[in-house]
């Protein structure tokens, strides 16, 4: 047990620290549903797992709430593992260390796993509690959310016996979601033929210190791409340098955050002045173009092994012009929804891997169509750079309904708790409940959760007392379901 | 003379009535200068035209105003000439005929020229009458604004004496701007090798109804490029439909225009049945996802005479390709100025002109860097689709500055006019101010102006209560310009 058990709402606590202790991140999450299967048995709920390792748990209204709407609280399984580097963590076997930093809760030198581990703890904190009224109350938690959804995707049919489903998935106290963006991945493959290197000199060209951010929920902030900033400084240099060749590009580490760095090798003849000082001159434009949006960019050029074969002059110049005109951002806004991006694309990771340049995308639009539009766009670039694309793991977005009984609700109550309306919101980044949604198309939904910052890094936190607001929330909104 | 002339302020509208009835479309305002030449002569004021055709009138200060920071009024002789479909009116012989429409002035059949008429004329009242109070004085007239702003452009040096400029080209009462973005032409042009054609069926699709709108001021609102969508079809139909082989793609009709319609002429085999629906398939979805932003968004196909020449497969897919992929509309924000664009471009026109496919765009940004980020995207595209670019008229953007002293008094009495505080803006959209700013860079500078609607095109009205409006602050102003 660790110190923040001492927290408040206990019960809510106790158990985000007991999923602490249980490793579960994303594809590992068996050890924490059949504990928390045996449990339930243990307390006598109904509980089953689906074909894909979904858990269901039922609990009976209180009395007098059995003619209520019934209701699922929702939350996913799995965290996304992320370590500093250095910290030799292993998340299949090591338990998250989670600490109380002034106002926030965080975990040592890892992802803390708040995102969902809060929204889950407090599924379970309702079932245990015999304090609480609500009416007919299902738990459904689901598997893998982070790397594909595939828990919400192969979701067993007629098995929910709710109406009324709460996401808990959130991560801002005072808002409500009612829908969200889709998305697509897409693997752009640029093909590259080598031949031996005979060039004079080497250098690498470096791109660091942008912010980085949710390659949904920031995509419209102006931050620098670091593979799309370093694909206009090749471009730039091989319209007015004496002719180079690449060796490698490379940026980025996770498809679905905007890449913070990225570097290119590249071998050349003559002056290495000549390509210091260019790049130099572009560094200067650029960190006047990014002075706000990014305050510690930084382009550098240092000297270089030499590699023993380098990228033909048809590849290299293939490379820098396709990923310089490859689309990346915002697409289109919604008219439907104020101020929320309807359709956008996030070039996430760039990887030379032997005779290919890849690079990894992930699309989202809050319609269906746009999202298509962007992959036809990727489609057209690649027919003209000879490229490859794939598509996969489609998954739809949550279409917004702005009036239902949970909405009122959940809004009346959260007035009262905050002191002040919450913002109704659709976001442009992916949660699950388009996904359930198609499963149970008359299902009511809304997501609710508290504030959570830097969620997927190790920085992670949770804001404590918004878990407290989240949680008289919650309970106040169970009691006040309606009759059906 | 017109009714018009009936309208308040009287020497204003006397005079727009006097340039209504001299024909000043781009490339043919000499008449018009030399109208207004001979009559600076005739009042004996100095008077001057510069190498590139520009107009300088100076008049002395009025009686204790010697001192005051001189001032110079400027605005563009031309007119954008555009007639209704059908009418026969030659802008370069023919009078434009104003008339009053309710609260508005418009001309009969084509556009108005109050961009930049009513500033010209303001500037010239202010010069004929003897009752206001100013500065040492000075009037500017700039040749050929709407075509490549080659008077301002070609400005002669040390010719102003003046250390505050009045931009009278703004078409919005109420709002003061003190920056503006600058340009670059982008004509993109892909190769195409034709041959017989031995396709059983032809068929013409278009797109029409779009809204069109300033490329610049309107290309943040999600109205669609007819360019793009039909692109965007053509790629859908490309990937999914038998082969077909385009004849010839066309769309838009000038470059600052967003384009409202566009057409492809193609060739195939098979069921007329299979592209028809296709067609219709495809216009469903494009209508819903466009129902806000083109309400009046039509799509459809029609049979069309055999052309004896089709493009090749490969030219075929190269242009479907290269147009579905070709950058459009917003790139960036700025930080700095809120709510505004940074860069954007807009393609406006494409034609199918014998062995090529061509596009002609607008490029614009706040900063330069912005623009030639632009135009790097352009070259890597063209490189890709063995396309070629070539970039023209480049004109700087006008860099804004928040405190002024022309800006502080021009505030200070839109206020009062106004009876509310003016909006202080910057606009993505070319204005002459960057050229001059080239030319005379110490000299502080503003832009103000009626409202003006639908400028650029045969709907052009300006309305009548805000001219009286904008004199009232014009004059205000002049009378209030500080001792140096
Ligand atoms: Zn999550
Ligand atoms: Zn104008």
């Amino acid at each position: 047990m660790s110190e923040i058990t001492t927290l408040q709402p206990s019960l809510l606590w106790k158990w985000f620290d007991q999923i602490c202790a249980i490793p579960h991140p994303s594809h590992y999450e068996d050890t924490l549903a059949n504990f928390i299967v045996n449990w339930a048995k243990e307390k006598h709920f109904f509980v089953e797992r689906d074909e894909v390792g979904n858990v269901l748990i039922r609990k009976p209204a209180t009395k007098g709430m059995e003619n209520h709407t019934p209701v699922v609280l929702q939350a996913h399984l799995d965290m996304v593992p992320q370590a500093n580097e250095g910290n030799p963590h292993d998340f299949t076997k090591d338990p998250i260390q989670p600490y109380i930093d002034g106002e926030w809760v965080k975990a040592r030198g890892t992802t803390l796993g708040s995102d969902n581990g809060i929204g889950l703890a407090s599924t379970l904190a309702v079932l245990e509690s015999n304090d609480l009224a609500h009416p007919p109350l299902e738990v459904l938690l689901t598997m893998t959310e982070e790397t594909g959804m595939d828990g919400a995707k192969g979701l067993r049919h007629n098995w929910l016996q709710s109406e009324i489903l709460i996401n808990t998935d959130t991560e801002e106290i005072g808002e409500i979601y009612i829908g969200c963006a889709g998305g697509i991945n897409a693997n752009f493959e640029i093909p590259v033929q080598y031949e031996t290197n005979t060039f004079e000199h080497s250098a690498q060209i470096t791109l660091k210190g942008l912010r980085g951010g949710h390659s949904g929920g920031d995509i419209h902030t102006g931050r620098a791409n670091a593979i799309k900033v370093l694909a206009r400084v090749l471009a730039k240099l091989s319209q007015n340098q004496p002719h180079f060749a690449l060796s490698e590009i490379r940026g980025g580490s996770i498809r679905n955050a905007i890449p913070r760095e990225a570097a290119a090798v590249l071998a050349f003849n003559g002056d290495v002045k000549t390509i210091e000082s260019a790049v130099e001159n572009l560094a200067v434009v650029l960190k006047e173009e990014l002075a706000i949006a990014e305050p510690n960019f930084t382009l550098f050029v240092e000297s270089a092994e030499k590699a023993p074969t380098v990228f033909t002059a048809q590849s290299t110049q293939t490379v820098i012009n396709a990923l310089n005109v490859l689309p990346n951002g915002v697409i289109r806004n919604s008219d439907v929804v104020k101020n929320v991006v309807e359709s956008s694309l996030s070039v996430g990771v760039l990887k030379t891997e032997g005779n290919v340049v890849k690079s990894t995308i992930l699309v989202r639009s809050l319609i269906e169509s746009g999202k298509y539009y962007v992959t036809e766009m990727l489609s057209s670039l690649a027919i003209l750079a000879n490229a490859k694309v794939e598509f996969s793991a489609p998954y739809p977005g949550w279409q917004p309904v702005n009036d239902s009984t949970i909405l009122d609700v959940t809004r009346k109550h959260y007035a009262e708790v905050l002191g002040e309306q919450p913002v109704v919101k659709v976001i442009h980044a992916g949660l699950e409940c388009g996904l359930l949604k198609e499963h149970y198309p008359n299902i009511e939904m809304i997501s609710v959760g508290p504030t959570i910052r830097n969620a997927h890094s190790p920085d992670e936190k949770v804001e404590i007392a918004t878990v407290q607001t989240y949680w008289d929330l919650l309970t106040r909104v169970l009691a006040d379901i309606p009759a059906k």
